[in-house]
């Protein structure tokens, strides 16, 4: 498979078990695609999972998801924490390996034009796909939610000027992989984590594409951080700058922590500037070679 | 796929382009194995390639391979730069994710009761799969090659005591995979490269599973090894090695080289080690999650 993407839709159910397995199963039945990590929250009556696989066939997998979500769910009736526009509320793609963010932006067009068409739902194009700069990101979007959509009558990207009368719009478009990456320090004192996330993030000056903040975990001082572009700022550049900033402070690193998944070109990525392994190529990886 | 295994049999033919193709085909006869890098030389008369997959899928496959090259090479006529003891003349298992070096020793131990008992050639075990010391050394098995098996009437490990007519003898095994790892330092003066192979090399108390040699390549100096147990010593734990080694006579690194394939176990457990994330798992690379 030369070219995967994942795309991790939110629907707005995340109570009745029959509707969550529903929308879950209209995923899986499109081949070829791996969907996995299934989440439901009660509270914020809502649920996500990921899909991963080829372009088109992620779309198509997708596109199986919102169409069943648009018959099961009746945003009328809907209540929960979490803030939302519509019964499928947000759905990005991200490039996994192979792909373009030009591609995702196309992909996601494709997309909201099948939902424009074939479910007569408005939609929201946001982040990398943005049209309207004040729908980038995504809360802005959001403000208003269902409800407030109505009244507001926002002109969306694609499909009709009114919102869908139960499945209200939906926001679609492309985003970075985000890596979560804790680095654990060997001091309980928070003060020093935040004073490390302070420095290191981008909003003051500091790595691009960093996020940071510092938390008290299991008595150890961490520095938290969600690494919005990797290509830009990898894991082990954090892993390095929050050591150097540490050292400075007279405390060292006890562990670090990669959450969640994480690319494979990340990985690789980590091990050339680390290395100095310029010609380092995931095709040298030799599990890679049985799925070509 | 949980248990992929590799094995790199080598045979005797590197000239016969319809001989070379036919044992080729005949081990990509076997599906869902993946069959690469054939190599093959004119002078040395033999060719090599290499089959990863599930373990009994690629004992299926090397069987077919070896049954081909039985009927087509007769060593008799057979000549060469290269010692060699049969038609095929080794066979090579090594783990690769998800198996045991145990699993592996059983796996060459099963194709070498199939090759004796279906094609009644004589079999010696080498490496991790030796039953006698003394062929344990892949060099010492081939001592008196073809010609001389015939008079020494070594008692194989599986098969009869005498050698096949035309086929020879085989030697089959069991080894770890072995990395190829250079680093260049940014002298050109090759004495310090063969001094910090010296000093890192297992053989003068370095570090375990560690050979390595000085050479000169572009004007470096390099210091080029082969990480014969990944599991003792990683490439990235030689790469701090030879960084302290150069450091300390005043020259660093500017490079290093992963050479041809490694497994991704590999690449995990140096994320592991450099960031001390002791948690970190090939499961969470995203692009295995697609082949589960």
């Amino acid at each position: 498979m030369d070219k995967i993407v994942e795309c991790v839709p939110n629907f707005s159910e995340g109570r009745d078990s029959k509707v969550i397995k529903a929308i879950f199963d209209a995923a899986t039945s499109i081949k070829s695609v791996k969907v996995f990590e299934l989440e439901y929250n009660a509270d914020h009556n809502r649920m996500l999972f990921t899909i991963i696989g080829e372009p088109e066939r992620v779309l198509a997998s997708v596109f199986e998801a919102i169409k069943t979500a648009t018959g099961l769910i009746d945003m009328n009736i809907q209540k929960g924490e979490h803030p939302r526009i519509g019964a499928t509320d947000v759905v990005p793609f991200v490039p996994v390996s192979g792909v373009s963010m030009e591609e995702c932006v196309k992909l996601s067009e494709d997309l909201a034009k099948r939902v424009a068409e074939e479910l007569g739902i408005p939609v929201f194009m946001y982040e990398q796909s943005a049209k309207n700069p004040d729908f980038r990101n995504l809360a802005d979007v959001r403000v208003g939610e269902f409800e407030g959509f109505k009244e507001k009558m926002k002109k969306p990207d694609f499909g009709p000027g009114q919102i869908h009368p139960t499945a209200g719009a939906i926001v679609i478009g492309a985003r970075k992989y985000l890596v979560a990456f804790n680095v654990n320090l060997d001091t309980s004192d928070i003060e020093i984590a935040k004073d490390i996330a302070g420095k290191i993030r981008e909003k003051n000056g500091g790595l691009p594409g960093v996020k940071a903040l510092g938390f008290n975990v299991n008595k150890k001082a961490q520095v938290s951080m969600n690494l919005v572009d990797f290509e830009k700022t990898n894991f082990d550049e954090a892993y390095r700058a929050v050591e150097n900033e540490a050292k400075a402070r007279g405390v060292g690193i006890e562990s670090s922590e990669i959450y969640g998944m994480i690319p494979l070109d990340a990985v690789v990525r980590a091990i050339k500037t680390t290395f100095k392994a310029d010609t380092f190529k995931s095709d040298q990886i030799l599990e890679k070679k049985i799925y070509e």
